[in-house]
C-alpha cells in the first residue's frame, strides 16, 4: 500500500515513520526538496498543492491521498474525488477546517458551542461599535482561510484597530469572522480518530499553552473537572460524525466560566496530539494511517498518568543540534527532531515525558526542550 | 549529523525510522535498490559491502559508519578506520561476531562459558571418531564466518554426515568450528548497549524460541531463575567491555544443566532485541544509534511486566500484507513490517504485544502473527 501525502513537513515525516513500521510506502507532494519530509519519504513529488496536474501525479501512485497541512483548494480536492480518487478527510469534511465560516456556521447550527460571531464578506462595512457595545470589546477578528499557528488571528481593543485589520483582509479579498473574546480559564484540545466505517477512538482531552498563538506545551491529560473532560471528548466525537471526519481531528476548545466553547477544528495530525507517539498505546500517526487506510483504529489509552510535550523552538544562538543532542538526551524524554534548519522561534521538534507526577513530567520535558536551546514560555 | 549504515535490511530500515525522530539523517549502502531499507533512506547508495570504493563514498557523506548486517570483510573495514573514518562497532570489535573461531578462542581464554570446542583450518584432517568418543555425539560444526540464521551451522550424528560437511567447508575454503553439543534446556539472549566512553546499560535478558535455525519469538524477561537473568546481562557487560563494543551487543547463551553457555554474538540491533521498539523505555535502535554516535544511553527498562515479539514469516499463500493487516490490526499487538516481497519462509516482519499475563501476551503475539499468514511453529 503506498499513501500520498499533500504537504511534506513535520506531520508527513512523523506519519512516514509509522508508515515504514507498518510496511506502508509514502509518497509527499513538497512545495521544496528541503521541506522535513522529504528526506524520508519513499518518493516525494515536487510541486504545488494549488495544482491540479500536481495533485494527480501524487494520486497516480497512491491507494490514497490525505494531507500535512490544510493550506489547501477544496475544488481541486474535489477534482481528484470527482476522478475517482480516494482523499481522506474528503473535501466535504475538510472545508469545516479550512474555513472557520463554514465551521462556524456548521457547529452553531448542530446546537455546538462556539462562541458569537459574525460573518463578513469582503467589502461589506461592519458596525464595530455596535459589536463591542453588545459583546464588550476586545473582539477577535480572523481571517476565514488561510490562516495557522496564530497567524490570521487578531485580537482588537477598539474600532480604529479593528477597521485597519478589516482594510487588511478586504484588500486581501479574505472573508472575516469577527467573534466575542471569551474569557479563557484553560485551552484544551481533544483529538479523536475516526475510520470510513464509523469507528471512532477518542484520546483523553490535553491541556494546551499557547505563547503569541504558537502552542508551547501539551499535557495529558487536562487538569479539569471529569464532566468537562468527558464533554471535551463528546463534543470531539459530535463533530466528527456531524463533517464526516475520515482520519484524525483534533477540536482546540476553550474552557470558560460558561463551560466549554469550540475554538478551532484541525483534520489531520495535530501538534496538540504529538504526545501520543510516546504517551499512549497508538499513536495519532497510526491512528490517522489506520482510518484513511480502511484499518481497524487502535487502542488510544495513555500508557502513563501523566505524558507532557514540549515544543522545542529555535533558540537565538542555535545552529544546529549536533552539539546540544547529548545534553538533551542525558535527559529521560524521548526526543523528536524534525530535520528542518534551525530558525529562532521555528517550530523544530518536540520533547515528551512521561510519568507519575504531572509537575515532576512538565518539569523534565521543559529541561529537555531548554536543553535543545528552545526559549522558555513566560507562563511556565 | 548522517550515520551511514553497511547493508540495507530490515535492521536498516528501523535505525532509520528512529533516526528519523532524532533528526538525524541516514545513508545505506545497498547491494540491491529492492532491499527493505532503500525506501525510506535519506540517501541510498548501490554497492557491495566488500567494495572499498563504494564503502568510502557511504562514509564520505556521513559522520560515523555501522552496521545492517556483519557479511563484511574486516580488513576493508579496517582500511576504512585507517582512512581516519569512525566506524562503530570498530573491525577490532566487530572480528568476534564475524569469526565464530576468534570468538570462541577470545571469550575462552577470558574464561567465559564456553561448549567444548576445536578450530580447524581448512584442509587440516580431523580424527571425530576420538572427538565425538571424547565429547560424547551429536557433534555441532560450523563455518567460522558467512553463516547466518541457522545457515552455517550443522548437527551431526555420526563421523561420515561429519566428513561431508568437513569437504564441504574445505571446498570453501572456509575455517570449521567444531564444537560439543551441550544440553538446552532454554535459548536466552542478552543485549546491552555501549557507547565509546564506556557507559553500558543493560536490557533484561529474554527467552528465544527457534525453529530450524530461525528465530520464531522472543519472550521478555526469560523465564529463568533470577540468578541467571543477572549472569546473563553480567556476562553481556563483561564481553562488550572485553572486545569494546561500541554499539549495542546481543549475546546468545544456551541454559543447560551445568550452567550458562555462550552460543552466538550480533554486534548491531538483532532480532533478540525487537521488543525493545514497543516494551521497553529505549529500544534497541535509538540506543544503537546514541552509542555509535557518542551520546548518553538511554533507559533499557520495560514498560510492561511482559513484552512478546513473533517474526512473521511469509506463510506459502501469502503474496501481499494489504488484505491481511485488518485483521492483524484489529488484534491488541504492534506490527512491524519490512516492506519485503512475500516469499514463503522469508523474515517480512514481526508482532509485539505486552501485558501482565505472560501466557495470554505470548497468544496475543501469535495471534496477530497467524494474522498475517505467518505458520505455526512446532514448540507452540
Amino acid at each position: 500500500m503506498r499513501v500520498g501525502i499533500i504537504g511534506a513537513g513535520q506531520l508527513a515525516r512523523m506519519l512516514e515513520e509509522q508508515a515504514s513500521a507498518l510496511g506502508i510506502a509514502t509518497s509527499v507532494l513538497a512545495q521544496d526538496p528541503d521541506e522535513a519530509a522529504c528526506e524520508t519519504a519513499s518518493e516525494v513529488i515536487i510541486g504545488s498543492a494549488d495544482d491540479l496536474d500536481a495533485l494527480h501525479t501524487l494520486a497516480g501512485s497512491c491507494d490514497v491521498v490525505t494531507f500535512d497541512h490544510e493550506l489547501v483548494d477544496l475544488d481541486l480536492i474535489a477534482a481528484l474525488e470527482d476522478a475517482g480518487i480516494d482523499v481522506f478527510p474528503s473535501s466535504s469534511a475538510l472545508e469545516f477546517s479550512v474555513d472557520k465560516a463554514a465551521m462556524r456556521e456548521r457547529l452553531h447550527q448542530a446546537g455546538l458551542p462556539v462562541p458569537r460571531y459574525s460573518i463578513v464578506p469582503p467589502g461589506v462595512s461592519v458596525d464595530f461599535e455596535a459589536i463591542g457595545d453588545s459583546w464588550g470589546w476586545p473582539l477577535v477578528i480572523k481571517t476565514a482561510s488561510g490562516g495557522y499557528d496564530g497567524k490570521g488571528v487578531f485580537v482588537v481593543d477598539a474600532v480604529e484597530e479593528a477597521h485597519r485589520i478589516e482594510h487588511a483582509l478586504r484588500d486581501a479579498k479574505r472573508i472575516m469572522v469577527i467573534e466575542e473574546h471569551v474569557g479563557i480559564i484553560k485551552e484544551i484540545a481533544a483529538m479523536v480518530a475516526r475510520n470510513a466505517k464509523g469507528d471512532i477512538v477518542s484520546y483523553p482531552a490535553v491541556e494546551t499553552v499557547q505563547d503569541n498563538g504558537i502552542n508551547r506545551e501539551v499535557i495529558a491529560p487536562a487538569e479539569v473537572d471529569l464532566d468537562i473532560l468527558e464533554s471535551a471528548s463528546a463534543i470531539a466525537c459530535r463533530i466528527a460524525e456531524l463533517i464526516g471526519v475520515v482520519g484524525v481531528l483534533a477540536v482546540e476548545l476553550f474552557v470558560t466560566t460558561d463551560g466549554l466553547v469550540i475554538n478551532e477544528l484541525a483534520l489531520r495530525p495535530h501538534n496538540s496530539g504529538h504526545w501520543t507517539q510516546d504517551g499512549a498505546v497508538t499513536s495519532q500517526f497510526e491512528n490517522h494511517l489506520r482510518a484513511v487506510l480502511g484499518l481497524p483504529l487502535g487502542d488510544p489509552s495513555m500508557r502513563d498518568a501523566f505524558v507532557c510535550s514540549v515544543n522545542v523552538l529555535g533558540g537565538p544562538e542555535v545552529t544546529s543540534f549536533d552539539p546540544l543532542l547529548a545534553d538533551a538526551l542525558a535527559i529521560d524524554a524521548k526526543i523528536h527532531l524534525y530535520g528542518k534548519e534551525p530558525r529562532e522561534g521555528r517550530k523544530l521538534g518536540h520533547v515528551t515525558a512521561s510519568g507519575t507526577d504531572r509537575t515532576e513530567v512538565r518539569a523534565r520535558a521543559w529541561a529537555a526542550a531548554a536543553a535543545l536551546g528552545t526559549p522558555s514560555a513566560p507562563q511556565i
